[in-house]
């Protein structure tokens, strides 16, 4: 079964919420001439400082604002405001691109009147070419305008060869008090494990202590942001930032507080769904597939036999083809660097058993393929070696995933 | 400048030539009846055992014919007869898999009147289904006619969705003895460094000591045949063959004979030659792509930098829409492991330098374009790390290759 959204007895789920149901938050967008038409500037800003952490993309060559927004974070691990840029990466840009960065963090900063260090700035886009800082300037001066604030613009503005925005909240009760958590992400291609061409924000106003913020975020994004890939790509711009204001005012949660399983479970229903979204929304993907692999001898295992899978071409062409080739997944196992048995293993495409006892198993082809019919596609793995299991999700490959990459700046 | 296929004083490149050029070897192929209609079944024969090293595929999920092939070969180092069947993998197909390969290879020893151990048998193709054997072995007691013998016909015999037939031969001097060493292959999807889904058979009429061409093999294989990838997906079936019969009847080589080296770089020609032809009938390609990496502070560290480039889906799909897109490179540079240093990166595409000090260098694009229209498109990285350099090939990805892949079997 697809792990649904299930609301838990303590945890409400509201779909069509996003980074301002926590309380004192607000955020906003606009377009200031980076891309042709579309949102090209957003922000968030919280009424007062937010204990912050982060996770940024594991590519050597970090962007400039990444370098701008971790330095400023480490600083008193807290932030007021997020200002992103889409069209434009800031990436490979030199010692140009890292001043540019630190320009627009002073100039929102000014704006808002906080410490420059309580701004982290972010971009996305296109890599190697110096953001348009005029523009961006004169974007940045009118965007804490009435008239740009919306959720719905800063959703719109982080963008770029996204479909859809992506959104999800839910909240839960700390101390018998309402604490809410709310995202948004983008990202559609260039999506790997390890913080691939990704944004997300997630904004809550829960009172938290950074350390266990931080150390929640790690092991949540290990089991969700870095469990989805469109096209093994891991990019040089990524993160994932939360962002804590305390003003639910509940008892400062940490790892010991009876409500952290739930604050935790919160979060990470959060996380999945935006990155379950991002998936879907792979560039040209017209299917969600998800792998769950269960009987792996360690988490890491069962993590590197679903990357696999949901990382092979092959795979991606034929669940697009709605072709029941079991042979590519089994394949995609033997290589993913695992030892595991052949003969022990199970594999099921949806309901129909494909593959047992190291051979495959009597199917209805035509029923196979009707399923593969559908927009989300599980796969099953049993590998029969020991307890642990892990699920990755990503998409089809598909004509449209090569148009929209031959000719992405053009 | 692209490694052309040079011939050395001492090396005579013959490229209409292949498995049947040294002394002693005779090559056949028809249609048994597997495929719809083209050739899938052909055979190499020796006149007497030649001395044999074999690479096989590092899949988990080796198909029953490696498993006899590699037991075969194991008894005395030496095969007579190879024999391929393309259409059907016999991967994952469990115990009825191995008899049936078994008596594959059983049934043409028995034509050719020798031990069955001296046979080679490899299978290509759909992965999971039985092979029919009636047909086979049909086509087994026939195959030996002499309107089936031609080299041409196992060239075609041996081929799944390749477009072309791929050869390279060679001549060298060994004691002034004329050495020939030819060879075939077929491959184009599943192809991923580690004996992907290819099929390579070289022959050559050298006396050679089996540990030493085993040797040879392997190493020339890390640099050729394992430095290429259409797709990232590692096969089940996959195996180079090399067979030395002795013919020329030159004093044994080992290691130590004045004559290695112009052997090894003959046998190193012709595994390129086939390497880089099987990255250019990549499933769909329209492009051959080389990526010389130098300046490494290791071997490896310059392979895992080359393979990253080569892998990049979206490196690929800016190179099928002719986009000077070097930011993919320089991105997947940063993710390949390897700690290199940003600002000490060179990048060129073709004659063009596009990167350097951590910037990207002014192009005129529409000249990068019109060199991004070859069918030959080189990437040149300078690490600046140290003196290792390495060479990884492939090709473009396409809407044919997710044409050919959404609809294999069907």
């Amino acid at each position: 079964m697809l792990t649904p959204v299930t609301s838990s007895k303590e945890i409400i789920v509201l779909e069509e919420e996003s980074v301002t149901l926590a309380k004192g938050f607000k955020a906003g967008g606009m377009y200031c001439g980076i891309k042709r038409k579309k949102l090209d500037l957003g922000y968030i800003v919280s009424e007062v400082p937010a204990t912050t952490a982060g996770v940024y993309t594991t590519n050597i060559f970090q962007a400039a604002p990444l370098l701008v927004t971790q330095e400023s974070i480490a600083k008193e691990n807290k932030i007021q405001a997020i200002l992103v840029n889409s069209g434009n990466a800031n990436a490979c840009t030199g010692e140009q691109g890292l001043l540019d960065a630190f320009e627009m963090q002073k100039e929102f900063a000014c704006e808002l009147g906080i410490k420059e260090h309580l701004v982290a700035v972010t971009s996305t886009g296109v890599i190697g070419e110096l953001l348009p800082m005029d523009k961006l300037k004169s974007g940045i001066n009118q965007i804490l305008d009435a008239e740009y604030e919306a959720e719905d613009n800063f959703k719109q503005a982080i963008l770029t060869t996204d479909t859809c925005i992506k959104q999800m909240a839910v909240q839960v009760k700390i101390d018998g008090k309402t604490v809410s958590i709310g995202g948004t992400a983008k990202g559609s291609g260039m999506i790997h494990p390890n913080m691939a061409t990704m944004l997300g924000f997630v904004t809550t106003d829960a009172n938290i202590a950074h350390d266990d913020l931080l150390y929640a975020l790690k092991d949540i994004t290990n089991q969700t942001f870095n469990m989805i890939t469109v096209d093994g790509d891991t990019s040089t711009n990524d993160m994932v930032l939360v962002l804590a204001n305390g003003m639910a005012e509940n008892e400062q949660l940490t790892k010991n507080h009876p409500d952290w399983d739930v604050f935790k479970e919160g979060l990470k229903l959060v996380c999945e769904s935006l990155a379950k979204k991002i998936a879907k929304d792979g560039e040209g993907a017209t299917k969600l597939i998800e792998v769950q692999v269960n009987g792996a001898f360690s988490t890491d295992a069962a993590r590197a036999v679903g990357k696999a899978i949901i990382s092979s071409n092959l795979v991606k062409t034929a669940i697009y083809g709605t072709d029941p080739n079991w042979g590519r997944i089994v394949s995609a196992i033997g290589y993913s660097g695992i030892p595991v048995e052949p003969n022990a293993i199970k594999v099921a495409i949806g309901p129909f058993l494909v593959f047992e006892d190291g051979l495959p198993c009597p199917i209805v082809e035509a029923d196979v393929k009707e399923y593969l019919e559908l927009e989300t596609i599980q796969i099953f793995v049993e590998l029969n070696q020991g307890d642990y299991s892990a699920t990755a999700w990503g998409c089809d490959l598909t004509y449209d995933y090569v148009k929209i990459n031959a000719s992405y700046r053009t």
